[in-house]
């Protein structure tokens, strides 16, 4: 008589790796990327043939990880383009092949954190479409914004603050919104809008930072009032205004 | 001759511990705690005699390291409270204390991240204020709100949806007030107000889930749906309202 074999296990999980400095991945991450069967990193036009960020991270803190680069295009100026769900589509197809070969555990490596503003929800929902029974997890990393926080040594909120994170790709209105509403609002993704995003700041009477590379060796941070008004940035870059504070501990 | 020996570089470090997972810990912050002269950790009365969530992380990621308990109130209800401010004068004479007595790296370990609701601006400004020179650096941790996002598999933003953390502290009328102006809610520090959040959770017409302890064993996951009228939780509690998403992987 012949025995059925028990179904497969397969695990895709989205791991995030932080801002850039491998040591700001969690420990969590470092162990679940190393043993994964497979990590699938997104390769970006920015870093040409090279290793793109997410790789040279998993690179340093899962050495002998097996990586697999997915061509992505980071260009979702106009909201999620059809490049980017192509991209994810890619991404999935790689994932359920993997599971196809054998693999047990497949890892998706997203810079940042898989919860903000990653196409891991999407990729996730595309290989449990296809491949029913798949287990899918997430681990948090730590986020550009907490990076520019700690490096600025700026508290992103304390006591009864409200935080709001704001892409600038959702328009300069909701910028301007949320500087009304919020004590503190951080900007994602104005990097090629810097100028018009300093033009709100200013007219809101903001403080703010800017931070490019935040944590890398080619970290940059510039206060606002440093910032020349045709101030150029790459697309990914972080503002962060904090209000001005009166307490104690406010001004480090 | 004598000669001057040159000033002792005193290093004050704000260490994020995460959520409660001791492998959420970033490999930047078990370093630091491990390479420490000493790490205050914040006591509260909730853990009695016993250690605190902070300790218990911190004697997982560096076993070695020599602890200090500093007894904090986290009764902030009514914001920074006079006993707060007991705590973080505290933290700081201890700090300064340590210095005095020869330790050059200081590690202060908080729960999440220091640039989350937490005092450890204050300290750092008092401790430098008597200590002049004094380097001050803080090392960011994983939230509880990326925890319950990771644990959820919600999204906190996708594309160009704009997030905002309010404390509940603020009152309720500022939850309902960012409840219309941000596509995602994170509600801090609500759980004795449960009901009321969830009152005004109701009337926004909006999804939620309730995260008690979460990434420890004890964590606690609620769907709103599937909460009492009258659900009692801990002060420490978080609520994540996303909206409800229509994209291809809004529902994992």
């Amino acid at each position: 008589m012949q025995t059925v074999p028990p179904p497969a296990i397969r695990r895709l999980i989205g791991v995030g790796v932080g801002p850039g400095d491998p040591t700001l991945t969690t420990i969590k991450a470092a162990r679940a990327l190393a043993e994964a069967t497979v990590v699938l990193v997104p390769a970006t036009e920015a870093s040409g043939d090279g290793p793109g960020r997410a790789e040279l991270i998993v690179a340093e803190v899962a050495p002998g990880a097996r990586i697999r680069r997915i061509p992505f295009s980071m260009a979702d100026r106009r909201g999620i383009s059809e490049k980017r769900k192509e991209a994810w589509l890619t991404s999935a197809a790689a994932a359920v092949e993997e599971f196809d070969g054998g693999a047990t555990v497949v890892a998706f490596a997203t810079v940042g954190d898989p919860s903000v503003y990653s196409t891991f929800s999407y990729l996730a929902a595309h290989v449990v479409a296809q491949r029913p029974g798949t287990e899918v997890e997430v681990i948090p990393g730590i986020t550009a914004m907490q990076a520019l926080a700690a490096e600025s040594r700026t508290p992103l909120v304390e006591g009864q603050e409200v935080l709001a994170l704001v892409p600038v790709t959702a328009g300069l209105d909701r910028l301007r919104e949320l500087l009304g509403a919020a004590d503190t609002v951080v900007a994602y993704k104005g990097g090629r809008r810097l100028p018009e995003v300093v033009g709100a700041l200013r007219e809101a009477d903001r403080d703010a930072v800017l931070g490019v590379n935040v944590s890398l060796e080619s970290q940059r941070l510039v206060a606002l009032a440093e910032l020349a008004d045709d101030e150029a940035a790459p697309y990914f870059s972080t503002v962060l205004s904090a209000p001005r504070r009166t307490t104690a501990g406010g001004a480090l």
